[in-house]
């Protein structure tokens, strides 16, 4: 590195004169996103200033994409912080992790009280928290934002999500609302979500239900790609004519131009991908949440799941020689079973945001942040990956009833799931009996059965913990008695042998 | 409390004359698996070391299920350490977590280079890796072993699972190994699982395969109910059955048993227990592993889901008015049906045992641990809690080929698995149609079908983040060429707009 990279780093001011502030926000991390939520906010009017870490990015960015706009840059995180008009508004978009922690490391010595750092990578909820209250000490403002569009999206309008200190709000909303995408009402898709994490918690329950809608997406595909034989031109009319109905998405609109993309010898491009997915990601984050709030989110857990499936394809290749299954022999009508199809796959979407909806709740209680549902359902209308049609469903929803305890008592979605019921069970019947896995389409349906069942098997479970555990169990209310008070914990001698101590350690 | 319960809590022995060490071992933690552990001791002729934070339990148990045995207490940490045989060979059974540190703490003064403390508790494997550090530094080997099996299994023979630091094999080996349950062979149920937490971690995975096995038979049992319309007592003979064939094991065997226990009233005492179960031990750790190591294991996954959603029965019970669905009619051959049944609860148990093999195996990989797959499904046939004549087929499978890549690859699993598939996809057809839940029969069979999928439709996924995100794809190697070489990442401007920037920090 030369001296000057070196002096820059730590933030020391290499020749140039100390710069006026002129600028409105700064942001450090000029990949695709960082690049073109600066082009964004130029577009907006806003004075904007670069940074970043290797410089020569920074300088590439001027001459190029930013030439001729509202954007400065800065060679040291000291002229660059110098450049900033107070209080400072300084937006992070880097590796979620280390990075931000040095970066933030890095500003503080140039940072005044009332100054604030917005976090606007996919960091992980329980880190924000931590910075921001380590921040609030310092008398600097923390901000998490999650930010969801992706390249198109930072560029020409992404759902924001930012929560953290309050107090930065009325300093960054102007600016956050001005760049963020507007819903078809012209409504703004960002507003304060809540204290600490909150807007990084949104941000990866919105990446959990992504998952759980690309998966949804893919298995209607092979569906009809293995299951009705159809090829992938026709399978893009498909996603086309979906949507222009219940399912109008940003994530269905794009499959249908996936679809259409030919490679140069005319043949689908998509069918030469190789179908490996990461799953590292906040999908994870979302079903381990779950799993630790004790939610049944199961759609995004099958959907995280499908992906480290598609991982270990060298172990599926080997699998696909050795076991064996039906071949799909689809008889019938083809529309109806596509009308199923398409029913199918809205009804499983609508498990999925319901899910969601129920892990937020959760976690408003497990946290104790006060979350205000239907603006994150208009966060999520425009801009971002999940925007769709279906969304402004949901805002209406939770504005006609902001307590509503799940997304299925709505009279819209109650309706809507009743009508889709029929195609739903054909689809998930009958793929069960062709070989061609539905692990997202399946679980919606369970989830829903279940969820409906005013009892389950589950009493059969607790007596067998009771019985090789003395784990005790629970009377049901109507047959409580002397023997069986409710609500105490009962122990049975199952056997006859064994001690009568109930378990107080061992836990199964 | 008393002056001297507090001299005792310090380890101040009080008035009585210092002991002669005549105990083999040591136990400590008097609830119901302590006392039953102690009791199996004594049965093979060690003379065990008993004690318990609260001294009165030591003497009512003393005074009655230890009368008579070779069974002797303690009322302080240091009388205990005082009666141990050097090495001293000390068991902890109490609650998992702070207790066990504590504990480990107020032995520590009364030790010597060289003893051994074994936890025995169901405490997470990050722990156990812990505490074989630290405690390795103060030259006392630490030994992290799962027991399983319950009041019984502690009683009469448990499986144990002991893994941590090898110099302790040894010594305890012969004591482990005699008051263990043995396989039907004779063989102990008792083998050296690995470094660390590696006895913890197979414990861990135990249980998740437990919580599994538990759902499947709870799923048949509400199949045979609600499907079919049978009574309890019907129901418990189907189970005697199944425990005369390839489902032979103990959660079957007392399966029967529970649903063949009558309340006072003569009514099966089963369909009174609430039906609400807890789910935030082991299975969970289990879940969350398989999500962290990228592993699909997607029956425990849903088994642990499938208990979040018993515990919500206040939310069901709502939902169950509000929401619809089909009546259950059966028509058709009943045994025929309860035929397929079997095999589908056969199946999906395949499924499960493959899954938690895949999770095993990954985690050998990755903590770096040795890892004996033949001695693991060994430790599993006696004494625990999913012991089965199942298990004697995967000890032979593993016995056969050590470095079988997936037990589905095993000629007796791939010939089972062949001949169930068409009553398992009988099943979970048909209750998709009919209503009732099925999440882990559904899920194994989801799993079944994409593993054996050479090409997911992951492709798809992967050309949508691309579109979106920019986060680039690969190329199927059969496709690859100039423009899209093998093992590339390639990102593709599917759009015409935005930039021709690759990611490299916003991940989805």
């Amino acid at each position: 590195m030369s001296n000057q990279a070196v002096a820059r780093l730590a933030g020391i001011n290499v020749g140039s004169p100390a710069p006026h502030p002129s600028a409105d926000f700064g942001l450090i991390g000029l990949a695709v996103m960082g690049q073109n939520l600066i082009l964004n906010g130029a577009d907006k009017g806003f004075t904007v200033c670069a940074y970043n870490r290797t410089t020569s990015k920074v300088d590439r960015f001027l001459d190029n994409e930013a030439k001729g706009k509202s954007i400065v840059g800065a060679h040291s995180v000291e002229e660059f912080c110098a450049k900033l008009k107070k209080p400072r508004r300084i937006m992070l978009l880097v590796m979620a992790g280390k990075p931000v922690d040095d970066f933030i490391d890095a500003l503080l010595p140039h940072l005044e009280k009332g100054d604030i750092i917005i976090d606007g990578g996919n960091s992980h909820f329980p880190d924000s928290n931590r910075r921001t209250k380590a921040l609030a000490e310092k008398g600097i403002s923390f901000v998490g934002s999650g930010v969801s569009g992706g390249e198109e999206g930072a560029r020409y309008g992404p759902s924001l999500m930012p929560g953290g200190n309050e107090a930065a709000w009325p300093h960054i909303k102007d600016i956050f609302q001005s760049i963020a995408a507007k819903s078809d009402d012209g409504e703004p898709c960002c507003d304060w979500v809540g204290d600490e994490g909150a807007g990084h918690f949104i941000k990866m329950v919105h990446n959990g239900i992504e998952y759980g809608d690309m998966q949804l997406i893919c298995e209607a595909y092979d569906i009809m790609k293995r299951g009705l034989g159809m090829p992938v031109s026709e399978i893009a009319e498909v996603f086309a004519q979906w949507n222009n109905g219940v399912l109008d998405s940003f994530l269905i609109e794009i499959t249908r131009d996936v679809l259409r993309y030919n490679d140069d010898d005319g043949t689908p491009l998509v069918e030469k991908i190789l179908d490996q997915a990461g799953q590292k990601g906040t999908g994870k984050w979302t079903a381990i949440n779950s799993l630790d709030l004790g939610m049944p989110v199961t759609l995004i857990g099958e959907a995280v799941f499908a992906r480290c499936l598609s991982a270990i394809k060298p172990d599926r290749i080997r699998a696909s020689k050795l076991l064996g299954g039906p071949t799909p022999k689809f008889t019938g009508d083809k529309q109806a079973f596509i009308k199923d199809l398409e029913q199918a796959l809205y009804a499983s979407k609508i498990i999925s945001y319901a899910q969601g909806f129920m892990l937020i709740q959760e976690a408003a209680k497990e946290y104790g942040w006060k979350l205000n549902k239907p603006s994150i359902a208009l966060m999520w209308r425009g801009g971002c990956i999940i925007r769709s049609v279906f969304l402004k469903d949901i805002t209406n929803a939770y504005r006609t009833n902001p307590n509503l305890e799940n997304l299925l008592f709505d009279g819209f979605f109650n309706k809507a799931i009743h009508n889709a019921q029929d195609g739903w069970r054909n689809v998930v019947s009958k793929v069960a009996l062709w070989g061609i896995p539905a692990p997202a389409f399946s679980t919606a349906l369970s989830f829903y059965d279940g969820y409906r069942t005013e009892s389950l098997p589950a009493n059969l479970l607790q007596a067998q913990r009771d019985y090789f555990g003395a784990h005790t169990f629970r009377i049901k209310p109507e047959y409580a008695n002397n023997n069986f008070p409710e609500g105490k914990d009962i122990h049975v001698n199952w056997t006859g042998r064994g001690g009568n101590v109930s378990a107080s350690t061992y836990i199964a």
